[in-house]
């Protein structure tokens, strides 16, 4: 049952996602939520948590969340396009990010994605959006 | 010499830079480059360098770049917007970026940074704006 | 009573708006409103609504909701930034516009801008981040 | 001759393009230039260029740059996203347009769009993804 499959691996962070400490809380084709525990390996040098944090976790949440959908139809979800704006920092506690899909076509997703803080204050907008594309002949992910 | 201390502290990776293994190789108001080398703990659940990296890169590049003039003056840099497009994955080796101002104001500064990989292909072009204010009065970077 | 005369003004379209055609339903700090008949003078060369039309109508409801609120400070706002994405054509009847401020700020405000047809499809979605500044000296604005 | 027919047709503004005044200057599948002469039209209310000339320029050099190579293919050209930033008012004079592209695969291209005055003072960069796609079987463009 490879759909049920793809959604249990794409719920576990891997690779950077791991690396960073993102913790997905929701991962469906609609929506998707995940919260990242702020440490000081997240920061920039003036103590607040680093815009490529925000970009990061924006950037899973609605890749994940096309992928899982593509995955079904034996395709794969690949990021366009990431624009992250940057409204208030965090300098400690745990970053949420919730993400709605907007637009699903045949070919392109657009997301947009949430972040806030553990005050529940805005703090990041993010509008992404994932292409979809069929898995070429020759990967392995096949 | 708080500007000469300044320049050598941004150019040294600390914090979120430093966990994914970013190298200054540049820094200048005007222009900035560094290296990232791909590791397994850079990448997204298909092997490819995830998306938030190219954003973290261009992010520090221009964040840096900015803070660098901005300290002088006595005020910070901040990052206000940071629009990443994804043209070509990359799976190993390193990443290369540069960055360059295009526009710098009294309260805004905007860079545009290539990624390019080892073969020199431009993989990834962000728009970064930065934005110039003065230190809080309560700041610990005073 | 300047914040109403400005009230009054901003809601009446000139110059490039009267040009295109925006008609401003409801104009608030926090949240505004405009339409457009279709023309064949707003199309692209194969039939569509031109993509600036979008960006256009976007725009001025962002600039002209934290406008309203800049001016009666004594300030102007001047667009910064503005991030469009294109979900679906429309080529005849009516173009519908709403905007939502998702940030205020003392020098940036970034709003949301959803574009819909008359069938109240999302067409497209705009990201736009004002500046507030206060007005030169020798400004006529003042 | 449909490719010459179409590359003829795109240099000559029509619909919107028209409206707002938009000569090409250039028109080729990697560089596109045009120029605009700035009237009381174009602006908005406090007699700076209106943002939306800035997108609108853009949009149509990228568009009907990557057209002209989709159409020799049989296939069309559509916006997907367009992201301008405006650095400097334009209030008289003439606003010119020079359009590259930065990237160009199978069913997207990227490009970058300055904008200068006429003292060759850069006044907004834009960013602009076109899509490639094929022309549906059912539309008048075939």
């Amino acid at each position: 049952m490879p759909a049920a499959k793809a959604s249990i691996d794409l719920m576990q962070s891997t690779g950077f996602d791991a690396l960073y400490g993102l913790e997905f809380l929701e991962l469906t084709d609609q929506v998707a939520a995940a919260r990242i525990p702020v440490r000081d390996e997240l920061l920039q040098p003036f103590g607040l948590v680093h815009g490529g944090v925000y970009a990061a976790v924006a950037e899973s949440l609605a890749s994940h969340g096309t992928g899982l959908a593509a995955l079904r139809e034996g395709r794969v979800a690949m990021g366009m396009s990431n624009h992250t704006s940057f409204l208030r920092p965090i300098t400690a506690g745990v970053i949420n990010a919730r993400a709605t899909r907007r637009h699903g076509g045949r070919t392109t997703a657009v997301w947009d994605v949430e972040i806030t803080d553990g005050a529940e204050r805005l703090c990041a907008v993010s509008r992404v959006t994932i292409a979809i594309r069929d898995i070429p002949a020759n990967s392995s992910v096949a």
